[in-house]
């Protein structure tokens, strides 16, 4: 039951992650949807319908409508990246709590735009990669830490690919130099750079090299990238990401001690458990006829999905300002922007010719 | 027993990985240990009783006369990679078959020597990169062929690593300079570049990028490496191999319709037990909050170990080449070769300051 601690959403489009995470509120205990606006009152009427949102959700014509709601505490921005820095400026000047649908930005000097206003209207920032929020990320950011386990990181290798259909890779929007110019790379690459970062401990990479040869549809949208990227201490990573190649969803790291290994890192096989794979003090058997230990499955439950339990993180950073007081969490303004740097030096590298950028 | 087909084998030099293939050579129907030679026959006699070999076989206190013993069909030749050319070379003018360890040598113009002198005199080349010879190489191998549910290949990452002590990363034979030069990314890389060859089924890439700051050791040998690969079609391919972190043996191989993992595609955990995990045709499950298939796995039993069936293929082509007047099998040279040339572009990659470097 909503109470005076509940944070009312709103939320600006009717994309189809919109479904999704509509449902995450409503699972969520810490919040409720409150209004849903669309650039039409009909488009914005159907969706309402066939989410089955209770009559007390307000539906809006409008985003401004949204945003000019007076019970509207935050909004959830799923619109195209292009659009991106319009509404979420105005939803922090309104003084709305701004959770943002990654891509955040379509280069840093838009996604610092954003960030200011929402530091200089005192709003709660947050963009919305899912699985920051899963349980499991947490137990294997304690296996990452573990000195005997793992020890130190030496690699990180991260994928995200899905197969997009012939009509996906035309007229889709991720996939349109109008609304989502990133293409692969902001839709999927950018879980694979939050992976590395991750894994880093968010230490930033010193350098990033765009692989040679990306993929683009007709309209010079990237469907398919790589890159390599250097860290401080001789570590490495490199990531691939792509709209062509069947569902994959994998980081493996490498640690002097021990290895870690997921493969459905973005949105688990199922919805209410988590597997990751680690082994630790590997060592050959015999004359080298085998080895041991073999990898360890860990299985994580959860009973809320992860995006439930990222929008009741942001929920509760939300209540912490509006009851308690609190300044807002500068960490996932931190991380968003660390990956969007790293966006920007892949798409600064392949303009290059595939040359390294340094990150300073 | 020994019949008149089978092939009489002699190993020169006491390393290591002698006694997990003398071992082999045991095990496997068709072929027999006959002789050992090291350069004292103090070395050897001890190593023919550290391995209880039998009194009939014989020991030598030199290479040479192993290669002159007329019961002798085929060596297999385990020293340090700079002293591959003298022996390979010499093994073949006295018409013996060569199984040759790998890395098989320092450059592709000695390894050309060397499989100019097998060609010459009519001997079977053979490299010792046992898991190609695992029937689990061939069921991932029809895999990657299922058009409905592998599809075509578009990119493959693999990674050999294991984590070398203080006393091996400065005095083992893998990290001298003027012994095995190429460190590890001839000791462990090797296998990579099959494994991303192999699944190209052994189309060669058009360039190969070392990635920048190699790790080394005092001598400078390297350490750790990686690099990325550019094939046609837009075909992506990346290795990382390592002396600096724990055990990793990973093949992850991306298809339009499927993926295919191995996670310890050099030796499995398990003599008689290959896994392999596969996923086609992946889909989202309802607003994208689940997947669907999760990954199979698929375990292929072995009855020999897969350095026993290497010494059985060898032995077999032996045999056809002794018993049937059929020539060598040329599958074996082009295959070790097509990675000879890869190492080399690694090396040149890394000597150019990373560029990338054309294959012709």
């Amino acid at each position: 039951m909503a109470d005076q601690y509940t944070i009312h959403f709103g939320i600006l489009g009717c994309a189809n992650i919109a479904r999704k995470v509509s449902r995450a509120i409503k699972l969520a205990p810490n919040c409720t949807l409150s209004a849903i606006g669309s650039r039409s009152i009909e488009k914005a009427s159907k969706f309402a319908k066939e989410n089955e949102y209770p009559d007390s959700i307000k539906v809006y014509g409008s985003y401004d409508a949204v945003l000019d709601d007076p019970d509207v505490d935050a909004v959830y921005i799923p619109l195209p990246t292009s659009l991106h820095v319009k509404w979420a400026v105005l939803a922090a000047e309104k003084k709305k709590h701004v959770l943002l649908e990654k891509p955040v930005a379509l280069n840093l000097k838009d996604l610092d735009i954003i960030l200011e206003a929402c530091e200089n209207n005192g709003v709660q920032y947050m963009d919305a990669t899912m699985w920051m929020h899963h349980p499991r990320t947490t137990q294997m950011r304690g296996f990452l830490s573990d000195a005997h386990r793992f020890g130190q990181l030496k690699a990180v290798h991260s994928v995200f690919s899905y197969l997009g259909g012939d009509d996906f890779l035309k007229n889709d929007i991720r996939v349109q130099p109008d609304l989502d110019a990133l293409g692969a790379l902001g839709d999927v690459g950018w879980y694979c750079i939050r992976a590395i970062l991750w894994a880093n401990d968010y230490e930033m990479p010193k350098a990033v090299t765009a692989w040679r040869e990306p993929e683009y549809n007709e309209a010079g949208v990237i469907l398919s990238c790589g890159a390599s990227l250097r860290f401080e201490d001789g570590k490495q990573a490199s990531f691939y990401c792509s709209f062509l190649s069947n569902l994959t969803m994998d980081i493996s790291a490498l640690g002097t001690r021990g290895n870690l290994r997921v493969h459905d890192f973005v949105i688990p096989f199922q919805e209410n458990l988590g597997p990751f794979y680690v082994t630790a003090n590997s060592g050959w058997v015999g004359m080298s006829i085998g080895c041991d230990p073999p990898p360890t499955e860990h299985l994580i439950k959860t009973d809320l999905p992860q995006e439930a339990l990222m929008v009741m993180e942001f929920s509760k950073l939300v209540k912490n300002i509006k009851v308690n007081g609190v300044a807002p969490e500068r960490k996932w303004t931190s991380i968003s922007r660390k990956t969007q740097v790293v966006v920007d030096a892949v798409i600064a590298s392949i303009g290059k010719g595939f040359v390294p950028i340094e990150i300073n």
